[in-house]
């Protein structure tokens, strides 16, 4: 084994996300940052490179650039995968172009801007052999481990009713127009694709429900609206949903919830047990039982499955948190490519991140709920 | 002023909400067990007004009997109003007879069986300027009057959406097969009416929605569900609101979260605020802002609005609970009464109690949810 | 069985703590006010007694006049018990008459001024056998005998160490000089006795932790401190306590706590699990084990003691809270008197109450902590 | 500014606080791990190494060996700083030694096995100029900081009172005979000094007691327990404090608080407002006012202090935890070090981690906490 070599695409500075994928990337020295294509300008690029230790020979001027100069170079002297950490419409031909030339990709959600795009990914990576990561964050929690474990293990018997609700107050008003970047470019068709919060927000609930539920949405009734005057794309939606064991549901994404973080919460009730978890106080997972106590569950405790225990790097009661999750796609992600460039077959637990297959369902998500949302008809199937 | 002198009509031994309206009555010794008609069963009605240490001769076979008896006493010895704590089906002919014979009006919600019955409830208190008072127990809180103060002082600015679950797990299993009383009637459609979960708690979700928000609901698109295989009424519902001025929401109320006690929570959000209330942590509003920390409102306090404080009767930190709730309701009734025996006009404070009005609602959003729930079409007008 | 006939001392208009007894007096329709002497002005007892809708000659100049007049009427007319709801200083000598009248007492802790005073009345009860009852209403809660309960099973083993604290803030500014009524004689020696803040709420928080724990504070060492300059009295304090089984212990309890209401606290270590319960929070008990999930015991659930579920009036998620606590007090006394009265042995539930026993022990914990407190000595025996 | 070289001391295979500074150390992107001596024993250093992607030149068989090696290197190819992650009792001697060959220094507390040894360091530190960094990790959190500069503002007013409690509960049972590594050395006086619980927890409750406050203790009262039998050194505590101000406080420090994580919470009260943070949750700190809603800050929060969002990596609602705080604490340490490195002053706040002073000030407390607990007198002066 040795440390896995990252080439960054996006991420220059003041970006917001990159520097989290960098986070996620270090904590575990598993990766190194090894080159980048930081920015269009390749100006930028190079300063970005500088801040971040680079020499200059690698920080690209353009990910093309990158790619196919990488690609040249000795297997050990080369990039290992390359990050896509640009906003949704510059998904999909760097991670095209990457795949192509035998790299690995992580890249962050939505997979793309449309799901035409995202199929031809599936299809790729297919072809190809290779692995394509997506940072459903989310799913890296491993109270949220724990309960997608319990709920297979049948604890909560058969599932009935999902809740799952994502509430953020940052596009309270128009910030798009006062020059808030991250804004600007989430609420722009051209940039985001046909949905906002949907896209944004929405993938990731939806990503989650499915997730711990072990469940698929085959039907939705959605309410998708405008609430800022002004913008271009939905800040907010409820939507009902049908599961394909019968279950019910509702989705909730909202970025108009004036005063509201990032309150991703999720409650599912079975047969024999409900469960509630929280994204802002993620290290307990709620059990609750029909004729006892309810329960606490928390990372770091010896009574966790051994999902939830490989997940987490410190003892109860020393709260890990988003970038502990964030890291812990990257460190499965490492730990499968490794165990492939060494010629092993990784274990389920190293191949416990999102894939292509969950970008694909995101994309349908979001072309299905878009298109129930402008629909007069009450239950529409999901379809891929 | 005086003591008011109540007649009860239900409640006999062992039944739980003739119980809780005792104590209810009883807690601000405004109000006094007068006579009671407590079963159907007039040796029950006895024994249980006994235990009450009410004399046999106020222990009536019949509500019929006790509304024609007391009416032919002299004002000051007779009962001065009737409260009604039967099933709902039950609730209907005696309210009309009491009103009928001059008596006040005190009745468990839902009102009715149909919503037909509530408009001719309606319609006969028009008539005889007497007053009915309905139990929406939750708008008896002083917090959520806090809530509703704020919402109207404009302090979350214009409302956009409204989030209302009631969540509850009693009826995870079928437990009116296993003699269980409340499961039983309340899972019968000729006790209960065309909906069970809708009619239980929907529509104290719906009246909380609306009494907070100000707002009302004008349209919705409901998934309305027997979830627990052999029961006959609805256990579970899922419901898309639209409010009157454009803002959004959504309705959940369900009986089979497995774990669940009586989880009825709402969040409003506004242009310049949100707030969020628990009914199990009744004694803190939560109020969050886009730009400052957010802020618990604790009951109590002296900063509270006058409609907060006068609907309290503790210092801060010592807990109220449900019963002070429901203690509210029966005091500002009681005070309205005893305002209108004395000749005086009752003030804005004293009226602060669910009415007829209130309990016509709450039958069309039954009358409605179901029959969306039954509908194909999205989105269905919400007619009274 | 019948209605008990409560007289009260004290508790005028605009009281604070006699209108919280009528309240829980009221709550289970099991006491009837029967007459007071609400005021030291007997124009003012008339006129408290007037609003609380007793006749004229109910309302009593004077307890002497009260005690002696009533104890002149025949048993079914008169009172059954006296209800001392003064300030401390006027606790005593009401107390001593009441019961050398053949009346029954209900009286507000701090029993007494003195620990002096304290053992003539436990003397007088002894002779007597008449039942004195104190309201040290946290022990009320249904989830603190739920704790006593689980602590006496054993489930939580030996009990190792018992953290209590009881923070409240509302004397952070000098409030006696600002005309606040409790402030003045709560913080002033001749009325409240030696100490302020230990009698008022150290006492408490001593027989909560005594309570629960089944333990008795064997030694002490107090700092005892006056924070707030200009006043007379404690109103802070920290003392180390040991347990005569051994185990160690913390009781904080201070009114200069800003900004806290009545943060009643209690954590207790045995060798196999710790309990945690909060007052402003009373229907959960926290149960924590070395290596299995912590527990949310509920109030009002099924699986709870018996102890604690009839010490409850509502199923679980509708919150009962302090006036409950309190009324629960009232309601075993009032049990236990009518099993007096009809002859019958009380049952060891309807027992459940501080009596005269509690205290003296209250006015010793008070003597020990402030002789503690101004000693050099590091412990200090627990003297009676 | 370049990439800083950290040579480690300790922290081979299976250590635990090793991975946890490797984790702090990576975040960043700051610092890189350069070489280390793992193990005392050399096999165990060089797999150690190898798993850390070490070359096998890099991974020392000694500290003594690893200091001098690198001191002969060039000043751009050797180590800037060791860092140091043994048990207590071999902390002085490295650090010690690689201060005198001028390397700076990071080590985990508490610093050294005597007050005697500390005070050798901040004489050394003084002598050379160079850069002592002690891990206090609680102090890196973000709303600590916030904490500590609203107390520094006069937010607060004056300080009266200061509660600390630091719950664990690993230590309930008699675990260092069975095996548990941790608990082992823990409690080994010959490896952890004098003091168990007030050691290992004590001294950071005291740390964070005084940090955020900005109040210096100077007298405690101790009582200091082994409450599980056949311990060597003490397990629990409960200590009274007096601050140079004149405020009282409380320090609770245990480990036998059966079922506790990592219970770090800490209240303090001024003349204007109260404060209450969690360390388990630590991302919320609680400012409670006499005369308004009790407001949560939260991190990543706009209207933070900037010393507050500089030790910040995500928005709010984006948990950061433990791990973060540490690699605060490593942040600032090599922003610190590449200031000096590039000649320019550190800023304050690159220069707001605990130093040598603050190791004395550990140690310190240890001795005088151990003394007075041994101690008849009642107040005893903290002394250094």
């Amino acid at each position: 084994m040795r440390k896995l070599k990252m080439g960054m695409i996006g991420g220059g500075k003041n970006a917001f996300i990159g520097a989290i994928h960098r986070i996620a990337a270090n904590m575990d020295g598993l990766v190194e940052l090894h080159c980048g294509a930081f920015s269009s300008n390749p100006e930028i690029s190079k300063e970005s490179g500088k801040e971040l230790f680079l020499r200059d020979e690698k920080c690209y001027n353009s990910y093309e650039e990158m790619i196919v100069t990488e690609s040249l170079l000795p297997q050990d002297q080369r990039m290992d995968f390359v990050t896509i950490v640009t906003p949704n419409f510059a998904h999909f031909k760097p991670a095209l172009m990457a795949l192509d030339h035998g790299f690995h990709v992580l890249i962050d959600k939505p997979m793309t801007l449309t799901l035409d795009e995202a199929k031809q990914l599936q299809q790729k990576v297919k072809e190809t052999g290779l692995v394509l990561c997506l940072t459903h964050t989310y799913s890296g929690y491993p109270m949220v481990k724990q309960a997608r474990k319990m709920v297979a293990d049948g604890t909560l018997g058969k599932i009935r009713k999902v809740m799952v609700e994502y509430n953020q107050g940052w596009l309270t008003s128009l910030s798009e127009n006062d020059g808030n970047k991250q804004a600007v470019w989430r609420t722009d068709p051209s940039k985001s694709g046909i949905a906002g919060c949907m896209g944004d927000i929405g993938t990731h609930a939806a990503q989650l429900a499915e997730y711990i539920s072990g469940l698929k949405i085959t039907k939705l009734c959605a309410d998708i609206n405008i609430v800022v005057e002004g913008r271009k794309l939905d800040d907010d939606g409820n939507v009902l949903l049908k599961f394909d064991n019968g279950a019910n549901g509702i989705l909730v994404a909202t970025q108009i919830a004036t005063g509201e973080e990032n309150a991703l919460k999720i409650k599912i009730y079975g047969e024999k047990a409900g469960l509630e978890w929280h994204q802002m106080e993620p290290n307990s997972l709620i059990i609750k039982w029909p004729d006892a106590p309810t329960q606490i569950y928390r990372a770091g405790e010896n009574y966790l499955s051994n999902i939830a225990k490989s997940n987490t790097r410190t003892p109860s009661g020393h709260p890990e948190g988003y970038l502990e999750a964030f890291a812990n796609i990257y460190r499965n992600f490492a730990l499968t490519l490794s165990s492939k460039l060494d010629g092993k077959e990784p274990t389920e637990a190293m191949l416990d991140f999102p894939t292509v297959d969950d970008g694909v369902r995101g994309m349908a998500f979001i072309e299905n709920v878009i298109a129930s949302g402008k629909s007069d008809q009450k239950w529409f199937d999901f379809k891929i």
